[in-house]
């Protein structure tokens, strides 16, 4: 049997035998010597086979890179010189006096220190990408992740329970994915998109606490960070109030941060309401570590003559702000021109700016081409409210509420994050956390004409608010938090409404009619009705928790077989054609058949 | 805030102010005073509720069972005579101070204490179901056992990795549950059966060593024991042998015992050979608690008179045993009547006995009508290799030997577990576990005319009998194991091929072609080219072990929201029947509806 890993055999082992099981890493022939890197989930170790010991030697000569091996041998201090201080194992090598090849290996298709590879080479080889030392790191920290979750919610009485996978199909929010059953006959299970309703479910059957680490899926359009399957701490507890429940929440991700990585975070966390949030960065999740905020400039543009701030400040739900950038009056046209692209993305028809170039000084001391069409006031409120300097440029943005939010708020990040940020200073600290509070119930759909859940329509409303559900719906604030880091949303949660009544006028806000919430949600409102306790929550995202600390690209570099954007596992083929006869014995045929039929 | 669980009040807090948050259990009237019992999680806790706080015996004369109430009062002890020794709480009460309604509840439909309910009333109202202090138990002792298995994993240095849940369908064994793709039409994703490729493809990317705790997914006919989605506990390790692999696993298992339960199991396990299990149980998971084995007798039933006996050992894989159970001649001719039935339910056409009235006499002390068509040689057999004593019963099995086997085993554990067993002491013991071993790698499957694997196709062949698998694939033996428990199999595993070639061996013995090998298992082919280290692993059921542990009758009394025999959820309506507008984004149509239109 092993001794230890070779990423821990140390000075500590000197003159020790150790058998060592793992993979060859490098092999190099170096002076009539063989020296092998061998390389297992804990580290390197350097293995030096010798001519002296013939049978050893001819081994080591028909060694290649990936072979597995077993090697038994005698821990040496490294000659002076030799010594590699970045690898736990860095003093010592070990000379072989047994080696024993365990299964050899074909030339891997790319090199494992490769740092170019493609995302589909490395998805498609994903055994071999796996075995780089940076992703065995990722998926280790992962797991330890996870423990000090666990540790940190068993300590504090809250039970892991399983929620079923195979659920049923509630269409509100993303699309489910759906398992046809075949005892049943032409109806499907869906798989869950949340435990959500379970775990208020167990709440109100009295198990007080609960937490589940467990897989969650949605059928959405794939982007960068999102995957079909994912991975949430669901977490849910009675008789606790919002801030109760935040605390218990916010004190486990700093214990997390700690015991993972060795961060700590700030203690308490800051907290903003959602309407400052979207008031100072235009977004409910603001990367606070960006010195940048929005300035209100609505109220004095309704009657510039420069039409495209007048225009959205007399809009119904239009806005203008101004983003003032220190130092930035040294942009370029170039740089000022590609954010104007930038902004166009989000739907912004254009980027009006203002270089300061002396601020005592004026109107006159600005250098744009818009300031002769703005008055005198809308001049001294641009300078008064943002605190303009001389050398500063001032962004605004000018449009529908929304298209400003995501534009100037995308342009706050992207400034921000740019060099041009890093080098003046307008990234500040490494780990940002935050609360935004106080959400809205309900948001307007324009395009369905009706009122939509923001968070989900089991969140309850502030107290006090709940008289609005009828008459006002876009008034009622939700006791709905989320938990915000570096600009990303990694937890989200509410207390949940316990009480019938309250539970169906919320679905009557939401024009959610008594027979379908019944059909839907029946044994929800019939669970209420059995002295359902005061109850709330929240989830996070593991996979982003994690990529986050790994400094990883992409969520997909913290999972171990995860899909494509295209929703495909390049490794094992997934989806596949499946068999007719699987088809039939779940009373289903295929469109495409169909259509080539007809 | 609460100061504890009402389960956990006790005489430590006498004198001080507690409050309480719990649900009202029940509620007496009792000379003018309102008695409550508040139910939490943790257990019950009385509290009075006196006349002489008016407003609190208000709230108390408002109050019916299963409202969900705080409380707040003093802690005091019982009046002399009025302890309960079965509660935590049973030496204090709580004289009430404040009486809070949080929530009111109807009627339920049922007392929680009615021990008489039938399961589809339980799983309708399951939310009320799980109340029942029973049923809290069995949810936290499996909650327990999870922990228990977790840290001692942790500690031998598993790694928890999340495999997908949605990945390729390889219809082999068990039916697939499957999932329509939308973003790749006409194709499928298949809900795991197992972990099993892609645990031995972390081994093959060295993380050396893996478990999880995770659901998987069998469209199989439903059973009593059986549940569409079940909970494995899944490992697998690389570098040990079969020897070591069993010895990691079942300490774990005596320490999970011993942790969750306070039970010691044996220390070692025994061990026996799937032959031998066959040939003395005829069950590869024998209860060893039941004090019966088979004696083989067909060597000489060849020229017997008695056709049954004579033709089931001349028959090609016939077999015929005795089973004899002390001081069974006591049994009546209704109870040998009932166990002639029972057999029936296995396939026997009959059931033959042998009264041993006095085993000194031979063939004179039998009382049987068979005996006379038995020559001396049988019938000296049977009493010298039973050992029958006067006063015994043996019973006889002839048949082919599937029949004997799973007839006569039955009927072995129905005796053992019978009134008649526990009295004359055939039980014997509370938890007797055992390994199984040396299983043969195929079974030859009458109905296709091919072998089929035991295991799975990836088990490992015993040293040795990888020169059968060409030629004498029924001679090959695996290296699989299965950990047995009372008669239940609680675990099962093997070590795996860890060699192309030997995978495709086993690929081209199962009949499966080159094409077909590729087409289904390429990635796992690819995988063992690179290197793949020696590796093997277990998985456990994780639903069927806490089963035992509560002795529930069902694993539907572990499981929070089980699917009934029907495969559906009695409490949400699952499956149920979806949108057009869904299946159509899924490239799928009813069959139902198209026979329909035709």
């Amino acid at each position: 049997m092993r001794t230890c890993y070779a990423g821990q055999v140390s000075a500590e082992h000197l003159d020790r035998e150790v058998t060592l099981f793992g993979w060859v890493h490098r092999r190099r022939d170096h002076g009539g010597v063989i020296f092998i890197d061998l390389r297992d989930r804990e580290g390197l170790a350097q293995v030096v086979c010798d001519p002296d010991r013939a049978e050893v030697f001819a081994t080591a000569e028909r060694i290649r890179n990936e072979f597995c091996v077993k090697v038994t041998g005698r821990v040496r201090r490294r000659p002076e010189g030799t010594t590699n201080s970045n690898l736990k194992s860095g003093e010592i090598e070990i000379l072989c006096q047994q080696l024993e090849i365990l299964n050899p290996s074909v030339t891997p298709p790319f090199q494992l220190d490769d740092e170019n590879l493609s995302e589909t080479t490395r998805l498609t080889h994903r055994v071999l990408d796996l075995r780089r030392p940076q992703m065995q790191r990722n998926l280790m920290l992962r797991y330890r992740v996870a423990i000090e979750v666990r540790k940190h919610l068993d300590a504090l009485g809250f039970v892991d329970i399983e929620t079923p996978m195979l659920t049923k199909s509630t269409p509100e929010g993303a699309r489910d994915y759906l398992v046809p059953s075949r005892v049943n006959a032409g109806q499907f299970f869906a798989l869950p998109q949340s435990p959500q309703l379970f775990k208020q479910l167990l709440m109100v059957s009295g198990f007080d606490r609960y937490y589940q680490i467990t897989k969650c899926f949605r059928d959405e359009d794939l982007r960068a960070d999102r995957q079909p399957e994912f991975t949430q701490i669901d977490c849910e507890t009675s008789f606790l109030s919002e801030t109760e429940i935040r605390d218990i929440f916010e004190t486990m991700i700093r214990h997390v941060f700690r015991a993972a990585i060795g961060v700590d975070l700030p203690d308490p966390f800051p907290q903003m309401a959602y309407s400052e949030a979207m008031a100072l960065y235009g977004s409910d999740k603001p990367d606070l570590r960006v010195q940048l905020r929005f300035t209100e400039l609505t109220d004095v543009m309704k009657d510039v003559d420069f039409k495209v701030f007048s225009a959205a400040a007399n809009m119904d739900g239009g806005r203008v702000v101004a983003l003032r950038v220190p130092g930035g009056s040294e942009m370029s046209r170039s740089e000022i021109d590609g954010y104007t692209q930038f902004v166009g993305i989000y739907g912004a028809r254009g980027l009006a700016y203002v270089k300061v170039n002396d601020a005592a000084k004026g109107r006159d001391g600005l250098q744009s081409p818009i300031v002769k069409n703005l008055h005198d006031a809308a001049i001294a409120a641009i300078l008064e409210r943002t605190g303009a300097q001389s050398g500063d440029i001032v962004f605004f943005g000018a449009d529908r509420a929304k298209v400003v939010n995501d534009a100037i708020g995308a342009l706050r990040n992207r400034i921000g994050h740019s060099e041009f940020g890093r080098r003046t200073g307008l990234m500040q600290g490494d780990w940002k956390p935050l609360w935004v509070v106080d959400f809205p119930m309900f948001e307007y759909d324009e395009e369905d004409a009706r009122w939509v859940a923001c968070h989900h329509p089991f969140t309850a409303p502030k107290d006090g608010h709940e008289d609005y559900l009828q008459d006002d719906p876009g008034r009622c604030l939700a006791k709905a938090y989320d938990m915000v880091l570096n600009g990303w949303e990694i937890g989200g949660g509410s207390v949940r409404i316990h009480r019938e009544e309250v539970q169906s006028k919320v679905f009557r806000a939401l024009n959610i009619g008594a027979e379908e919430a019944r059909a839907k949600f029946g044994f929800l409102l019939d669970a209420l009705q059995y002295g359902a306790p005061p109850h709330g929550g929240i989830a996070f995202g593991l996979d982003r928790i994690v990529t986050m600390m790994t400094g990883a690209e992409s969520i997909r570099d913290v999972i171990a077989f995860p899909k494509t954007q295209r929703a495909q596992c390049l490794l094992t083929q997934a989806p596949s054609a499946v068999d007719e006869k699987q088809l039939k014995e779940l009373h289903i045929r295929l469109r495409q058949v169909e259509a080539t039929k007809a």
